[in-house]
């Protein structure tokens, strides 16, 4: 099974409204709850892609029963650890005339350091079967900051791939574990290194420590320095819709076909096919699975110099 | 004791933000979780006052769950009933540098006949040890736009005094059927009668059917017309702050002078110094016990001539 962590879990709660007033009151149908957090995001789409995908990570409070009771009615398999704090929640308030969303994201929970130790025991347990790891999200309050770092290193010891997606300072304390893949956007590279020349910055964060960079650089695909060569990967044509989602869509795609054997040229392609297939699905966070399979056959895949790595 | 009937009640949930920026994304503390709707709110000004309180209506869901489990802080008797769609959240996103607040308030759950049959049975049982009935706010879709008419009809048959605060068709419903007094605010006085004075509208809706009008003028303090007579009522000064939940108190002011004994000047006293205490509390929907102990001494109650009315 693909084992993915989400150590911030979310109740995501999505309203959509005529036209964002701010100031004004607004009487909405009942938002639309989905399981959140990019753990739960890259377990849905790899449980869609019929991988046995197994989610772990901390949940608690009405918020987290909640989002418990919408995960069982997928096939992903809940091993989350029950915690005292409520879950938190996200609301995105779509706006139909602006096309854009504003959005409220709570920060989390408080974690105990008992209940950080319970994580790490079921972690340490789901390891003995999985065949790929993905950590994913911002941590939680009371979580240590250097956690993705300890988890990195425990899934390492047991030569099992594992994929790190956060930023920060979190970020920047696990990548230094060496992760076999890190999977940062544009804006998380540059934070940590610097530089906003994506092929420059993805050489620099390399270097702290990642064994390869695939950074998704929005509608230009995703740019790849793997101890294998450097490939940048594009899709067809940069497609309308709503980008939520399609970072965690890529990493659903690079770890699926990592855990599949592929090569990392075909594994870039299902990533950015499937990212592009989110961004074109009518609802955020979904994919559109007829588009991904005809976009997988139209991803350009081009090796770059090395001297350009 | 006296019965607050919320047939649509809520989770309210508050977000504060220094600035709301639409389009953007916003890091947030969790949001601040209340028991909602207007019944609730009602019942909760009742029991700071002393007032043995019980509360009724319909929850479900888990949004339902938490609510009662917030209500259980408190000393109010819970005897919603359980339906199973799940009570609406209403979302208040307080925008600190301008002052201001934008919601979003679900509509609310799918009431079935069975479960509108249920509370009709409740609350007939309820009556029987009630002094006083509040019936508040908007139905739920599924609950008959008559509803109020009818609980009305069914409190009035027992002589059990009754006050109803809704708007739209189920204001103009309800006030058919004679309660003891309608609450409304200046818009929904103004909705219902097509007039926007104050005074002339209350007279019409008088004719509507409510044995008195006792209208919430903001920051003007209330406009009451009795069958004892007819009053202004105003707090000594505007008071800065936030109106939620200002119109709540006014109720519960009334319904408790009611169920005392006290004379319509005094129920309006109370009810605009109360409402005042509210607008002047730092939290949403609460009241500043001090400040109401200070300005019911400082309300002015006037009698308006009889020719005015």
């Amino acid at each position: 099974m693909i084992l993915t962590v989400t150590l911030n879990a979310a109740l995501d709660l999505t309203y959509r409204v005529p036209h964002l007033r701010p100031q004004a009151e607004h009487r909405v149908p009942p938002a639309v709850e989905r399981p959140g957090g990019k753990g739960l995001n890259v377990a849905r789409v790899l449980a869609s892609l019929g991988h046995e995908t197994v989610a772990t990570g901390l949940a608690g409070g009405a918020t987290g029963e909640t989002v418990r009771t919408l995960l069982a009615e997928t096939t992903v398999t809940d091993e989350f650890v029950r915690i005292t704090g409520p879950t938190r929640r996200t609301v995105a308030v779509v706006d139909a005339s602006a096309g854009d969303t504003t959005r409220l994201n709570e920060t989390g929970p408080d974690v105990t350091p008992a209940e950080w130790a319970a994580f790490d025991d079921r972690y340490t347990h789901l390891l003995r079967d999985a065949r790929a790891v993905a950590l994913c999200g911002s941590l939680p309050p009371g979580v240590p900051v250097g956690a993705y770092a300890h988890l990195v290193r425990a899934a390492r010891a047991r030569r099992i791939p594992v994929l790190l997606d956060t930023s920060g300072e979190p970020l920047r304390r696990g990548i230094a574990a060496r992760p076999d893949v890190v999977k940062p956007n544009a804006a998380e590279l540059a934070a940590l290194t610097g530089t906003t020349d994506p092929l420059r910055a993805a050489v620099a964060a390399r270097r702290r420590g990642a064994h390869a960079v695939a950074a998704s650089l929005g509608p230009d695909g995703m740019l790849a320095l793997t101890p294998d060569g450097t490939w940048r990967a594009t899709p067809p044509k940069p497609l309308p819709g709503n980008p939520t989602g399609a970072g965690d869509s890529a990493v659903a795609g690079l770890l699926s076909g990592w855990a599949e054997g592929l090569a990392w040229p075909e594994r870039l392609a299902r990533a950015v096919a499937l990212s592009a297939a989110t961004v074109a699905a009518p609802a955020a966070g979904e994919y559109d699975a007829t588009m991904y399979e005809r976009l997988l056959g139209q991803v350009k895949v081009s090796p770059l110099s090395p001297s350009g790595a």
